[in-house]
């Protein structure tokens, strides 16, 4: 990000960008003035600070599982996980936000990883959260003293101010990803932070297949009526693999009997959402499970804010804006805000199965709805 | 209902009723002048329409199964189903309501019956309703073209002005109960009705074990985007008893564990809820499956507006206001507004197991908590 | 309201009523059984309670402030107000509601009198209510011990479980209409009632032009950090007739300068608000002020629930249903659910000035908006 | 804002960062890893991410009515303003935010001049606005086509994408000041813009005392029914001082008779609201007037998010932070995220006049409360 000089503040100015002042030494005069009082002129900025539609400062990216992977193996040999650093995640950093380690300019996207026997210690933040498992099992995520198993597939949400902690329960390391609304709320200053308990109990070791949070809360429209869904973000801890692909599947099978549920031809979508208001899992953050069967694209959309995508399954060709990538399994990428995006589901080089590509989603979407500051642009069609 | 009579109106006066004025020629030239021009005065009637508190002119009462049942069979031998009647359909008429078809002041509670091969016409009226089983399958209801199997256990609302229409696709007959909120409606003169087709198609006449609305709703905590939950009820037509009894087995697990989910001790709820929401599954209609533990008693309560019980399975003592009876599968009470109501689960004379006491509840609530105006006693603490 | 006897059901079929089945001897024994049960067949009874479009029990009428008012004076001299009848209260009976004190089913309509120097005592009920004054002054409602002086055009809610007292500080006796939903709650049996302070204190004898809640809440947009806005109605306690003119007038005069305001020509109408939520004032009464212009009409509207209308000024003639009035100062009406209702503003024979019609309106739909159930259609438009 | 060099993250550690991983080749060599596939970890960035509360990036400041007027009045001599530059507007840029003419990370404050006969252009973008009057008149503002007079005190907001331009309809040059929410939807990407007509119309340059959305909208608890207030905003284009120095001035007296009203002893606060929900005037920015008595002073205070005050007038020393002012009329200083806040009303060296404080404030908090992120925390007590 760079300064910004307003003795010469011609650098900033686009095409669109209107006529400015004519030089002269009075003017100059004035700007000395300007920067003397802490002051800038709208005149000189408003191309920047007010374009005709969001120019994302982000770029779009794609960072390659083969590529994460094997860095998170070699982190997880020679740095330990502990009070302090607290977690081995390492953050997808745009190219284009100053070596931030923010994947958009409001979401943070990261792969963690664990090895046997070892514990990510308590604590708690602001930071809404959420884990999703591309790949492996093993891990127990402990969410307000309920330990919640990870496995492919799983997504898992953990809304601010939760007490939390992870310890690998088996013999083999495990690597999944998290997102969070870090950059957000390092934006908005209202990051708050608090240290758990150093160890957990042995209570909390045990390693049931269902949470508590399940027991109570993943039985299809029904709503246990002795405890209370209160805070921020959903008392769902875990939404399983198989209830997201049944969901899937079952919408592809009503579009092929001709019946309501897919988005658009070939493309199956389910968000994740709070049971208790049926709203997003969290203040923040839109999480989405996207199936575009073989050979669909998807029309291209234009949305504000930022999204992320993680290939779970299949594999395609992806455009935004300028930029097309063919993924595969684990692949990350981001949209930032305003770019054009599609997909088209087709076999990758190595991929013989005749599977649909399944991607995972989240986006700061909600913020915007909160605010009303959403919109979303379809193909040839007026916002 | 009887007429009031102004001129001697002393007979709505209670106990708690204030003094009258002193009756006098003058003062009855003013009743009659009152009645002349259609007025009645406050100081009279205040007994009667300001009670401390609620004084239902329902009346705490059961209906047993074993006489419902072989009625509901009589008609169906001698009462064809059809357009005009619409459904054979018999509903509790509390008594002390007047005759009419209301099992309280704002509820309808019917048992229904179709032969097979019968169809019950397509309509659709702003009424709210559902259908509960507590024995029996074979039909399945047409909601909007979406054929809806029905089982034992099963859940099924309909939010008012939805199409729907009934056939039984077997050949055994088939019994469940009906809850509408008609009375509210009557009362406050909101009703409107149509007549659909005559005959609903051949592909409304299949009989898939899941319907469309499940395939789409029925999957915990995920909401499919591609569709919209627009509408005053739930877009999830079935509640299966199979979760139903899951999320209750859960619940009493937890307990028996050491943590939350009961509403009290032994005694476990869920509520039915809209998926897009996490709201009630109706406007005027809260619905719940209770189980209490055998031996277990749940504390008296008392609440604002009035609730109608059905035994799905096991037996106890149920008792509301003074009254009290042993209650069995199938039979249903109604529990008036404001009146005590407690349980507890036992063994029948006739039954050898051991299981839990499970009832089915339905209730006026979401339209007082909608207008402000709920209330709930728990057995001595205060309002 | 005539008792239902089921053995002879057809007094209640309508034309659009289905053909019933053929009386038999079996059927006769059914219907028996029915009765010993206390069941009631829905297809007897059907035409009443699920009509098209509501039909509602309750008859268009209108009641005259020239026999009211002498009415309500005549009580004034030999009915004294006190702890028990607790006001000197005169309720609209609704000819066909049975001689129950309803002006519809919802809704309770009533002239109070309060002579120099008297009390009404202090009480506090669930009920909602308000007062407005079409003429005189001297009589402050003290709400939460904030006195609230009461004159021509006032407009004074005082939502549900507020403790509040009358008292006449002038030395002229007093009239006005109070307006509550009796019947609403009294049908849903929802009812609470409590005794206050027998006497009121000096300090709530004051007679401030302003009560303390339009200090704190009569500020156009502007909102009191200090206080909380909590409780069921609005925290404003008196909508004076100065602002309330001076909106009608500015909606006029928009009109006339050709820009947006009124609700059709000629026709300006301004509702009652919660400053601290811009919804209604009370959850279950809806109340507003027309005023139309000398020689407009309004347009026939049918609406979901029922509406009482006073006139404040003019005169002018009156349509609902079947029935048509002249009406003048201090006329009241109702309009039961659905029933066609439209006014034309014209000068009344013993009215030479050339003024508009002003009505005052309350109705019972927030009850109905908030449970989904609202419907509207206007000349010719469809709902 | 710094670059972040991941090879040597130390610079970025704070006292409470976390030990760091022993430096060794093969770390370098994992961090150039890193740095290599646009990856930066959690364990270095922890600290300045994920802070135990917000530590704003923003200085608290004072920018002084003295210094900024006469800087505003030689840039009207020398900048013209017109389409392109569209505004005659200063921004206060916040001394450690780059650079940028961010008064805050989320707020816009600048002051805008306009000479006799002046337009500002027609435009419209999606960042909400108002304006505030601190001294002057002349200027009216047209938002919708609807003319909009300026004067001492007035508080004139205006939802994001109405257009609007302005116009100095008299023969003296008007100062005043904006504020926006343009740095929040930088930084999110939400922008957009377009520009209106060249010209407004002669029907606009009328110069109404009262706007049209005024006479609609400005009577206290009075909505009108026949225009909709659909939109981001408030439908109200003005809340005139006249109002807001009554509720302030009711306030205080209500404290002098002991009744609730003020916020704390001495300290009024109103804060302008959106008369069709209550809710904020704007989805983003919150605004109020505080009225501190002479002699008062307010406990300190935190909250999530910035604020930005003006005097309006008094005089008064300002503690933020470690940083204390005196401040006087048309002062302007901000308060970042989560620093420490009061101010205590005593007359200024030039200021013999016995008034209190009066405080215009700005804040972001609308975004943290839809989103759940708000915090306060006053004197001791504990969030």
């Amino acid at each position: 990000m760079t300064t910004t000089h307003i003795d010469s503040p011609v650098h900033i100015l686009t095409e669109d960008s209107p006529d400015q002042p004519t030089p002269t030494a009075e003017l100059s005069a004035l700007y000395r003035g300007f920067e003397k009082e802490l002051l800038v002129p709208l005149w000189t900025e408003i191309g920047d600070l007010m374009p005709a539609h969001p120019q994302s400062k982000a770029t779009p990216y794609v960072w390659r599982w083969d590529s994460l992977l094997p860095l998170a193996e070699e982190a997880g040999r020679i740095v330990p996980v502990g009070r302090g650093g607290e977690r081995r995640a390492i953050a997808l950093a745009n190219p284009s936000l100053g070596g931030k380690p923010f994947v958009s300019p409001t979401l943070w996207a990261a792969i963690q990883y664990l090895l046997p026997g070892e514990d990510a210690p308590e604590h708690r933040h602001t930071q809404h959260a959420f884990r999703f498992v591309v790949e492996g099992e093993g891990v127990w995520t402990v969410v307000g003293r309920d330990p919640v198993a990870m496995g492919r597939g799983d997504f898992l949400p953990q809304a601010g101010w939760n007490w939390h902690a992870h310890h690998n329960a088996t013999d083999k390391p495990m690597a999944w990803i998290d997102g969070l609304d870090i950059p957000f709320q390092y934006g908005n200053e209202t990051q708050f932070f608090e240290f758990g308990r150093e160890v957990i109990s042995d209570q909390e070791r045990i390693t049931p297949a269902r949470s508590r949070s399940e027991r109570l809360w993943a039985h299809p429209g029904l709503t246990p009526v002795g405890v209370s869904a209160a805070g921020a973000g959903t008392p769902l801890l875990a939404y399983r693999w198989e209830h997201t692909d049944g969901a899937l599947t079952d919408q592809l099978e009503l579009e092929s009997e001709g019946f309501p549920g897919v988005v658009e031809p070939g493309h199956a979508v389910v968000r994740f959402t709070n049971p208790s208001t049926g709203g997003d899992v969290l203040p923040t953050i839109r999480t989405e499970m996207h199936r575009v069967r073989r050979g669909a694209e998807t029309a291209v959309r234009r949305e504000v804010g930022s999204s992320v995508y993680q290939v779970f399954d299949g594999s395609g060709v992806v455009s935004v804006g300028s930029h097309e990538w063919t993924v595969t399994r684990g692949d990350l990428f981001v949209v930032p805000s305003w770019q054009p995006y599609s997909v088209r589901s087709e076999a990758g080089s190595t991929d013989s199965d005749s599977g649909a590509l399944d991607l995972f989603r989240f986006s700061d979407t909600p913020i915007f709805e909160a605010l009303q500051q959403n919109r979303v642009q379809v193909e040839g069609t007026h916002s």
